[in-house]
């Protein structure tokens, strides 16, 4: 039987101090879940955090890269998706997940909620801008679930695997 | 030289009528500039009436299909691209056009948006909801041009080429 | 009605000068039949080749770029289509195209054949190495068609079309 | 740092009886040396056969499917990566492997030597087509090795990462 792989999506560059530590904790609760987590795999941000929290708590992390290579790949990344696709790589990471959850705010990230909407996905956004969750308000999908907390954030996600 | 490609995206399912009669409008006035219309290819919404206001008006038009055939194509597309990627097309659509008008609200329309400010295109919003603008705002980006009519998205997108 | 649209792949760096001479014929020739090429769209090597002898004709000429912006575009494209997917742009190349003819040797050309077979695509091969020739009998697909000039691969393009 | 992957190519519905005890041996080689094995995530031939072999030797799997969801996924993947990308993601399956073994015959494995040999990925052939021994000859890349066994292709992709 497959993984349970949960994807977490969030800035890059943009990423804040608070996005770190979020993301770092997300990752650290993902893996005692004895989840697998996804992430866009770059060395930066959310995506390296999140990494390094899975992979210091023994999980497994697979990272889907943007590259042709590994440059530029998180060093906490167990398994590095080289797609050379660059933003193409989004959707991957997308339909990839069992669950996603989305912190912080940027058009990467944004793109991704967007897939994750469209596909359907089981979503739990984390410390969304107020006018990025009034906008969805308005689409017409199922509603994502809204967090305040990495704690918060793994208990949404695991009441609607 | 190459031709300049407007890109125009906005929702397939999702069009309102107000949508579709400035979609319409929109093709018609590329192919009167002479540019060649970019679109999603696909038979309905935005991405159909553009290119109907465009073949119309004896405009060259590209549709970016997400399927692998030609099934599901706008009628009105002079040059159909078969991706087979899905919504991973989404960034083919953006990286191509020379500068791009969004319309209506559709989780793949906001998908580009997202993607055409990450890869810093001419951008022009048209009727976007407003607390989307009021994100994209917070976003560390350029800010795009924002119009309310078709023929207001030409002059704009013209300047900005 | 969309447009017929006949791709012409082959190398790009290993291009011998036949196969430059050939290039441009077919161009010229798919141009004057009014059909509308598609190659891979770089500045090089039969791409390159094809694209002028088609505009250099009045043709209309697709590339469909490896790259994220038009980099090391042909000068020859009407329409550059930006990928930003590398290699994985080969099979877009292929579903894209009505028909296919290759000709000469190399590594993408050679996996562009392959996945034009998987995809039963109408396929001419044009001075094609032997070796590849019975390599491909064996497998268990349509056999493609197989001509000693352009002017018989389009032709023969035209009659399996 | 990051897993060794070795990509296992091979024909999935064409596979013969023999490529499927070559796959299912070449997985459980893979795993025994503790290598993460990488393959398309079909259910069906040289794929699904060397994902049972490693998995059944404890042996961590990686399927790349051409798929928006995990239909057809073998069920001896542990990570499924939905790529939506059809027979595009065939270049995926290359660029993120550390070597490539490619057994038996068919249009996609061919595709996936060529892209292989592009990428100048250390590339091991099992009982590969003389008349396809031959071609490679005749391209301009380093020479993948060739082999006779599973135990052979293990030796000589280890003595080449």
């Amino acid at each position: 039987m497959a993984n349970t792989i949960i994807g977490v999506m969030g800035p890059g560059e943009g990423a804040t101090q608070q996005d770190i530590r979020n993301a770092i904790q997300l990752g650290k609760l993902i893996a005692e879940k004895e989840w697998t987590l996804l992430t866009g795999g770059r060395n930066i941000g959310v995506m390296d955090a999140a990494s390094k929290g899975a992979q210091q708590a023994s999980g497994l992390v697979i990272g889907i890269l943007p590259t042709e290579d590994r440059e530029g790949c998180s060093p906490y990344i167990d398994i590095p998706i080289s797609t050379g696709m660059s933003s193409a790589r989004n959707n991957i990471n997308v339909l990839s997940s069992d669950g996603i959850i989305a912190l912080g705010m940027g058009a990467g990230t944004t793109s991704e909620i967007m897939l994750a909407l469209k596909a359907q996905k089981p979503l739990v956004l984390l410390n969304t801008e107020q006018t990025l969750l009034e906008y969805i308000d308005t689409l017409p999908y199922p509603k994502p679930e809204y967090s305040s907390s990495p704690v918060q954030a793994i208990s949404l996600i695991e009441s609607i695997l």
